[in-house]
């Protein structure tokens, strides 16, 4: 089947919203905290995140024009701080469950049930639930005109985790910190670890079987 | 363990690379393909991709400075045109062996054992061994200050798709596609379903646990 833009651009909007979100596979799943102007501790969930350099080491998101999404970024551009959490399966629900739409003045940590963690010298809240907590600091927000939507591109301040979930090479292994992935908006899976691979050069093609 | 700022700062380079890499979770792995200048078809494997919109239906990634990344960049500037194409685990050692560093002048599809895949009007090869299939047009390009990366925005002009792996609401079932993804820049992951979540409402707390 062929699926022509033409075609996308006539169907029916929850149809083509939960096609293209889920069209390009798993995604990288966080909870974003952050602190509003009246001091209370919000946290909403992502999956429009990904790598933009190790040094500096630097994470990007992208927030939609308006809605939900805007508390977030109006607390990030006011503080210059967030934090991402990663999600395991032991509280995806409660996860899942602050992309409701809250009256604001109220914390999703508190009408989820996730809690709050603070380190010194931190603005931002962490999930205390998570097995990866990174404190982020804001370095350049980028308007992308072709459809109102905006990157924030953050630098890792701090990274919170239990150092037997690094291995001795710096790889995060999220089998053990059971982090789970996403696809669309709202299907959490699992992995299954099928192997990790050498750095490939062009003499390691006989390797392919 | 708390791993500071200053402390990623002075990590030996290989170890802080593969650390930020794998840190932020299971990622979004797609094969780009492109034509170059030389009439060669061109594919690479990318793990920086991420959703912008629906509607425009637009993806974006993340291109590091200078590299291999490069030829797929110039491609795309030259013709507007590119393809992203799943990986599944029947092929997934073809498509890590793609980040080798061929000599220009070859191509990745004959040198790692990928079969090209074209339609008619539309310029950039895909991969047939992927079974989701998308054909995107180059809409912005946006270079990113911080670290000299870019940020390349795209539209979604076809999808090349199994029917059968489109559920009734538009969701795309990754499971039956046998999408896999990946943690860091080389260790490869299937997926196990754990649940997909009803939209999120504030009256539906009493789901929670």
């Amino acid at each position: 089947m062929n699926i022509l833009k033409s075609t996308i651009e006539k169907m029916d909007q929850h149809y083509r919203a939960t096609l293209i979100n889920s069209l390009p596979g798993y995604k990288c799943l966080q909870l974003v905290g952050t602190i509003s102007e009246n001091e209370h501790s919000n946290v909403g969930i992502f999956n429009s995140i990904f790598h933009i350099g190790a040094s500096p080491a630097l994470l990007g998101m992208i927030f939609r024009p308006g809605s939900k999404d805007h508390d977030t970024l109006k607390n990030i551009i006011r503080t210059e701080s967030y934090t991402f959490n990663n999600v395991t399966e032991n509280f995806y629900q409660k996860a899942h469950q602050t992309s409701a739409r809250y009256p604001s003045g109220c914390s999703e940590f508190v009408e989820c049930g996730l809690t709050e963690y603070f380190i010194p010298d931190f603005e931002s809240p962490f999930v205390a639930e998570s097995t990866i907590k990174i404190a982020m600091k804001l370095k350049e927000i980028i308007p992308i005109t072709t459809n109102q939507t905006t990157m924030v591109i953050g630098e890792i301040v701090h990274i919170l985790v239990n150092e037997d979930l690094i291995s001795a090479d710096g790889y995060v292994d999220h089998q053990k910190a059971q982090t789970i992935t996403v696809s669309g908006l709202d299907s959490y899976f699992n992995t299954l670890p099928i192997a990790r691979l050498p750095y490939a050069k062009p003499q390691n093609q006989t390797f392919i079987p």
